[in-house]
């Protein structure tokens, strides 16, 4: 998964620079995400995951659509199936959850970058992922109930990260909301002038690419753990993980070098 | 539950447009939600849960209050019974409870519309219901603390709308919050001018009438089941969800349609 | 717990006015969380709890600091310790999560009053507080990834207040927020100017200091309560401590008062 050269004719675009891993969407101008593109990006974030020289993962797009979502011709032929399709729906729905539960189980932080549109799984995938910058440009919608097949996997990440009404009017009625919006419901971080776009995301990758990896690794995996979990429960649970952290080297050298007024050296593992 | 004729006596006016069904709280000028009411109001949710005309629930008031909340006269009536009113009490919160369940249980959107005060388990339906149109007369609050009679079921629904420091401001200080907080709070959809609000919430209900029925049941069934899960429990069932939406007849159709550019035509069901 | 005399060495320094507990946290220019202070927060709050004389605490303090979070000096001492600080780290975090747990489980309303800088476990502390009134002075941050040690206990706060993305960007960069973002992302109730700040924090204790303390104890004990439940079982538990809060005295004189429009008299217990 180390620095792998740009190809026009790949559906994944994958470009490493420095600790930074560009995974660039590159699926036609609706960027479908089609079981082979699917496969693709999971397997990428899966391999990265356990690639010490990867840091950050960002995941930005090619064309003016970030995701349309899943590929409904790919999935529309399959109805001549003996089974009318049940068991390719199946594996599409089940890759599709699989590829959102890598991004949540990666240990390296994953950033979606949105340039224009993002839509069903497209959607899922931004508000899957940890952090968000988007330009003007981007809009979002679930807009599935629109072609009656509701947007109901994309509403588990969607309403991981938005307020119930807010995300029950993009899910009932379809429409698409622009990034400010977007913003203000709390489905993205940042919103940058399109020229700025590389500049900031590079900026803001590189910033937590700095940091101690096993850190970023343990907090990271915390987060999504003790979400799911009560109060008390949670916190038997993390203070138990910041003992281990403390006693970790990263955290012995950077608590050192607070100290000492110098920069830490992590153990870039 | 088909279109009943408007009646000036009755405390829940009921009126079916197309296949928009109006419930109207119409109980004196606090529109409390006694005992009558609330059994009104849940069984017409629950009538029109299962009345195939009727695909949208839109909850409004007359008056200037969208509701007060209990009936504290009826209530303290009851503290001369044998039990000091313990079981009316418990009927009371019990037939609430219930209400807003059979809100969120119904198959069919329910939209609060308010234009005017909300407080109390008034506030709380507002909650409950999918989506809130207000105008910025709409104004909102839990102040039961300041009778003595803490908004304890009221908060179960805030607190699934809201961040906890507002929910927290709001039951603790029983203080009214203005429409424009209620939004950025995440309690309502949309404010719109009191002049323009028929019109609004018609073609609001409308646009969510013409989705498949079908579609919209099973993701709004999914989307309170899904809430309620851990995260890969959560993406399991939604994706079980999703193939089976895939599979029925109108996901079929509008998937079709979508490709060929043309109306779907839904089955109605 | 009653009114303690100001003392200036003290690293706590406790002072009732009238039914209002304010708290303020005197530890040196960072104001760390040191043992001795976490023990003595967690104290006076677990005493205030069963002291009938407070109604609301307020946690507040001196200098330009809210709390710089643990005491990493302390910490860093103990490394030469037989087993590396591993016991004295375990006590740090069990401690810290003791006093969080103490502050949501007290039946005292706690407000956080923020002037300065609040970080990592001080970070933490504003956003367990039931309510946090801030100047725009006030800032805030989970800054632990810069030093290896990621703010995993603050998050479990944190990620309760605020929607993920926005929790995410904060423990992922270390970064400082200021107050406007503070409010927007839910961490904070309100923003008033320093020179009104004691002002609006005792009119707004104060108001909430006159409400049925009865009232008070049970709300917020059920709003930490049902807030881990799915909703048929929140309804069920919220439907019960409504009517056994509707049988208590100071409901009966509160809904007395209210219908016959006369200040209500409090039992005070």
């Amino acid at each position: 998964m180390s620095a792998v050269p740009q190809s026009e004719n790949k559906i994944l675009l994958s470009l490493q620079k420095d600790a930074i891993l560009h995974l660039t969407l590159n699926n036609g101008s609706a960027n479908t995400l089609s079981i082979a593109l699917m496969t693709a990006l999971r397997d990428a974030i899966v391999a990265a995951g356990s690639d010490d020289s990867v840091r950050v993962i960002v995941i930005g797009h090619a064309g003016k659509v970030f995701s349309a979502g899943h590929d409904l011709k790919e999935m529309t032929a399959r109805r001549s199936d003996a089974d009318k399709g049940q068991a390719f729906f199946t594996q599409t729905f089940d890759l599709c959850s699989e590829l959102m539960l890598a991004v949540n189980e990666c240990p390296k932080p994953v950033i979606a970058v949105i340039n224009g549109l993002a839509t069903a799984a497209g959607c899922q995938l931004v508000a899957t992922c940890d952090l968000a910058i988007a330009t003007d440009k981007a809009t979002f919608c679930t807009p599935g109930v629109n072609i009656g097949l509701f947007c109901s996997t994309p509403m588990v990440a969607l309403t991981r990260n938005v307020h119930r009404k807010q995300a029950m009017e993009m899910l009932l009625t379809g429409e698409t909301i622009e990034a400010g919006d977007a913003k203000d419901y709390g489905l993205i971080n940042r919103i940058v002038p399109e020229d700025y776009l590389d500049q900031v995301v590079t900026k803001y990758a590189t910033m937590i690419a700095s940091k101690s990896q096993m850190t970023v690794k343990t907090g990271k995996q915390a987060f999504y753990a003790q979400a799911e979990m009560g109060l008390r429960e949670a916190y038997d649970y993390t203070s138990k993980v910041m003992t281990e952290n403390m006693l970790a080297g990263d955290a012995c050298e950077g608590i050192e070098a607070f100290i000492d007024k110098r920069e830490a050296k992590w153990s870039d593992r």
